[in-house]
C-alpha cells in the first residue's frame, strides 16, 4: 500500500472515530455550560434593569431581592410608587425600553428553565443515580468539570469534593490561605442545611455517595440512588 | 421652627431635588450601558452556541465568523454538512435545545437593535452635534464615561481622546508600558481608516471636534455637525 493511500485511510478512520465519540457526555457538558452562561447573562442584564428602573422607582429594587420576582412585578404593570418616592416621572417613550429589557430577561428565564428540563432528562437517562443523589445541575457540573463520566469515576472522592474549587485550592497552595472544603457541591441542600461546624464533614460524606452513584451509572448498574440518599440522611443523625 | 419640622422640610426638599435631577443624561447612560451589556450577553451565548453546534457540524463555525450570520444560517434550517464532516449525527431531541439557543441569541440581537434605535433618538434630540460627529454609540459612551454632558465639556480634549482607556493609562503610569493613544474613539471610522502612522493624530483631531460639538450641544447651539465633519475630512488630506 502506497503512503498516500495509507494516509487517506488513516484520516478517514480518525474522522470516523471523532464522529463516533460524540455522546451523552458531550450533551451534558454543553447543556450545563449553557445553563451557567445563561445565568451569567441574566445577572448582567438584571443588574442593568435595576439601575435603570431606579430612576423611576428606587424603592422597589430594595424591596424585591429575587430578580425573577422583580421582573414579574414590573411586567405586571407600573408598580405603585410610595407617595414620597425619590423616583422621577418618566415619559412613556423613556419607560418603554425599560419594559423591553424586563421582557428580554424574562424570556431568558423561560429559556433557562427549558434547558434545565432538557438537562434533567439527559441525566435521568444516562446518570440516574448521580441525578438522585446530587441533583441534575450539580451532577452535570461535576461531569463537566471532570470532562466526562469516565474521568469522574477515576477521581478519589476527596477530589470530587473539591471539583469547582480549583481557584481557592491554588490560592491555598500558593499563599497558604485556608484550604477549601468543597467545590460545586457546596450548593447541595445536604451541605447547606448542615450546621456550620460540620459542613466539611457533610461535604465529604456527600462526595463519597456521589462517587458511588457515578460508578454505578458508568457501569450501567441498578438504580440505588434512593438508598444512597437514605444512608446519607441516617449517617448524619 | 423646631428641629423636627426643619428636618422634615429639608428631607422633602432633597428628595424633590433628586427627583428633578433625572434627565436625558441618565437615559443616555442607561441606554448605552444596556447596549454594551447586551453585547456581552450575546458574545457569551454565541460562544456557547458555536461550541455546542460543533459537535454536529464543526466546519460551519470556521466558515462564518460573524455571530449574527452564523445564527441565521442555523435557524434557516440544517445547513448541509460536508460529506466528510467530522460532526456526529444528532437526534432531533438533542438538536432542539441548540436551535432554541440560536433563537434566543437572535432575539437578543433584535432587542439590541431596538435599543440602539432608542438611543439614537435620544442623541438626536439632546446631542445632535455629538451624534453627527462621533455617531450615537461612541458619543453616548463618552457621555457615560464622563458622567454627563456637562462633565464631558469640562474635560480638555486630550482627556476626551483617552476616555475609555483608563486601564491602559494606569498601566502606563504604573509600569511604564506604552501610553495609550485613544479610548473608545478608536472604533470611529475616522480613526479606523487612518493609516497606521497617523492614527494618533486622527484621534486627536477627532477628539477636538467631538468636544466642540459637545459644547454646542450643551449650550443648545445650532447644528454644526456637518460642518465639523467636513472640516475633519479636509484637514486630513
Amino acid at each position: 500500500m502506497g503512503f498516500e493511500k495509507y494516509y487517506d485511510l488513516n484520516l478517514r478512520e480518525t474522522k470516523k472515530k471523532i464522529k463516533e465519540s460524540v455522546g451523552f457526555n458531550d450533551f451534558i457538558v454543553q447543556a450545563i455550560n449553557n445553563i451557567d452562561e445563561t445565568n451569567k447573562a441574566i445577572n448582567l442584564l438584571a443588574k442593568r434593569l435595576r439601575e435603570w428602573y431606579e430612576l423611576y422607582n428606587p424603592e422597589l429594587s430594595r424591596k424585591i431581592i429575587e430578580h425573577d420576582k422583580f421582573i414579574e412585578e414590573i411586567l405586571a404593570g407600573n408598580p405603585k410608587r410610595d407617595s414620597d418616592s425619590m423616583g422621577a416621572e418618566i415619559s412613556k417613550e423613556d419607560y418603554q425600553p425599560i419594559l423591553e429589557l424586563a421582557g428580554e430577561i424574562q424570556a431568558l428565564f423561560i429559556f433557562k428553565s427549558r434547558q434545565e428540563a432538557y438537562l434533567d432528562n439527559l441525566m435521568k437517562e444516562n446518570c440516574p443515580n448521580i441525578r438522585e443523589v446530587a441533583g441534575s445541575l450539580i451532577g452535570a457540573r461535576l461531569v463537566a468539570l471532570a470532562g466526562d463520566l469516565k474521568r469522574l469515576i477515576m477521581f478519589p472522592s476527596s477530589t470530587v469534593q473539591l471539583l469547582g474549587a480549583e481557584k481557592a485550592l491554588f490560592r491555598h497552595m500558593k499563599t497558604g490561605a485556608k484550604s477549601p472544603k468543597y467545590g460545586v457541591i457546596v450548593q447541595h441542600p445536604f451541605v447547606i442545611s448542615a450546621p456550620k461546624e460540620s459542613k466539611g464533614k457533610a461535604a465529604r460524606m456527600l462526595a463519597d455517595k456521589i462517587l458511588l452513584a457515578a460508578k454505578v451509572d458508568y457501569f450501567k448498574g441498578e438504580f440505588i440512588g434512593e438508598r444512597l440518599n437514605k444512608e446519607l440522611k441516617e449517617k448524619f443523625k
